[in-house]
């Protein structure tokens, strides 16, 4: 499986749309919103990055509402910080970049309108835009700006995303790391993840201007031991294909021979990559709770469904590219779900790092 | 109808797609190979664009294979330059521009195969790609790129397509300017292009820096006479809509009420509004006549059905958004093309201009 090219969203605006179905992530941004002002402030008061266009890049940025509310983040930040310096706003080049496969058009067919409700915000001098938007196909593990270019990079909600499944991996009847999965298993996922997030880093240090900042949001794990229960949620999805398999549906050595290109690091672990690879400083670190359900609903059915949505909208393509048809795998990993949560809530962490280029 | 959102070639791979029927717009690209290599020359030699890396824009770039073709010989032209001089090649970001309705999922999702192929390119010290892509989605008769940031800008047989229709047309029977429309509707087509090709350049000259070059490939008139038959195409393709309100599939008044955004200018014509606009001069200025059918062929019916494959790639999308139903008009049209041609071939002239910053 080559990850780059069946890894992304479910495209489009329909019922089981990323566009639709990713309240889960909205709320993450908005977690996050102090955080990345914070970083904008900063950025702007740095007297090294006097540019007349500031450089920015979504990494990760799918399709849908959340990409237009990031932008609008950080174009109301600018703005705001133009006002109150009582300067003239700098001009934005804004670059959402993600996989090839990602639904770029539906982004690009909702421009116009974006930038007609930006016709306010355009500088008084009648100069026109004051945000310039491109998009940027490309695995953030690759090269995917020219040198020494970006002012400000902002990831939300992908680097758990590996560039590959590890490889060699024996995992028999799980997709992801179990509780009961064997030691190399975790730790050829947790190699493959301190791989790929130094490259990651030294990447955008290779891309970033001196003085530089960047905002990364991510699913973490609560605890350091690697057997932890935030992996729960992929066991019972794990078991949902196990039961595809008894019913005869698909083969066991199908499930026997997926696993997800997912990782989620302890903040302590992530921290010491960081320190390892050595670009940038960790300006500030956060770790939050929040429920896999973006609604918190009290009933466990309409709880489970919301999960399972959100789970669908972003692993279909993945999924159906290894096992072809899925059959009603997410109807059973929302019974799956709703029979676990009548023991307690399904929740998941995440952390907000703000980094500085050394 | 608002130009910006319907106009688009035909999307995706498939038979009527713009990918599988742009020979005629390849040939074209082919045709201005010396004068975009040429200008890549002087832009390379220039001493004020020392610049690490080079922004280069394809302005109206579409999607399909002449999407990559544009790349490879840019990417190309200036690797060679580069070893000729034995300098270091500059990095280079390369925008996809074209209006937010164009296929730019089919030219992303075909962009790690370009890369792997440009792999040979790379610079020799490893420090990897040389080439980012990005895309632009908006019209070029508005601001795209951040102020003083442009060095190269390309565009290959769209300038002939207006911002919009003009206003108030009275063109009844037709849908552009004829041999028998009224002069109004020449005039008011007229200043609508002299109006948007002014912007263009002006908005160009905002966005390019000192030393900027420009390569613009469109379709023109071989005449100054303004009811040449250069329009005869035009006229063929309203004899098969008004067929399709003869047969009373469609409505005369849909007809009556359609006119194409599309104005070809007489080469003199061009050069006055480049000289009054005022930001670039002229370098070069070629026109060049070829046939509608890109193979030239000798059957008529088969060079018709060429034509109006070409036709269909381009129109249908803009035509569908006022017609609807288009029913089998491209068949009419076929026809009505093949009769024509028993009389004369249907040629096409088109010009070059290489412009640089004043």
């Amino acid at each position: 499986m080559v990850v780059t090219n069946v890894l992304h969203m479910n495209t489009g605006v329909g019922e089981t749309s990323y566009a639709s179905n990713s309240t889960h992530q909205r709320k993450v941004l908005l977690k996050a919103r102090p955080v990345l002002e914070d970083a904008l402030k900063e950025l702007y008061t740095d007297h090294r990055l006097s540019a007349q266009c500031l450089q920015i890049a979504d990494l990760g940025c799918s399709s849908g509402p959340n990409t237009f509310l990031f932008m609008s983040e950080i174009i109301d930040t600018l703005h705001g910080l133009s006002k109150q310096s009582n300067c003239k706003a700098p001009e934005l080049q804004i670059y959402l970049n993600d996989l090839p496969g990602n639904d770029f058009n539906s982004n690009f067919k909702a421009m116009p309108t974006f930038y007609n409700n930006l016709k306010e915000e355009e500088t008084e001098d009648g100069s026109g835009r004051v945000c310039f938007v491109a998009g940027v196909p490309g695995s953030f593990y690759d090269r995917l700006f020219p040198s020494n270019s970006l002012h400000f990079a902002h990831s939300s909600y992908c680097l758990h995303w590996l560039s590959q499944v590890p490889e060699n991996l024996e995992n028999k009847g799980n997709i992801c790391i179990t509780t009961t999965s064997p030691p190399k298993v975790y730790e050829a996922y947790m190699k493959q993840f301190q791989k790929d997030f130094s490259k990651f880093l030294s990447l955008r240090y290779q891309e970033m201007v001196p003085g530089g900042r960047m905002v990364l949001t991510f699913v973490c794990r609560s605890m350091e031991d690697p057997t932890s229960k935030d992996w729960t949620i992929w066991e019972l999805l794990a078991k949902a294909f196990l039961d595809l398999v008894s019913e005869g549906l698909i083969k066991g050595e199908d499930v026997d021979s997926f696993n997800m290109p997912y990782y989620t690091p302890y903040k302590d672990e992530l921290k010491t990559i960081i320190e390892m690879e050595g670009s940038f400083h960790v300006e500030s670190l956060e770790v939050f709770e929040h429920n896999w359900d973006h609604n918190d609903e009290d009933n466990v059915h309409r709880s489970a469904d919301n999960i399972s949505s959100l789970f669908r909208a972003v692993c279909e393509p993945l999924l159906a590219s290894h096992f072809g048809d899925l059959f009603d795998v997410f109807e059973k990993f929302s019974k799956n779900v709703s029979d676990h949560m009548c023991q307690e809530k399904l929740m998941v962490n995440g952390i907000i790092v703000s980094l500085s280029m050394k």
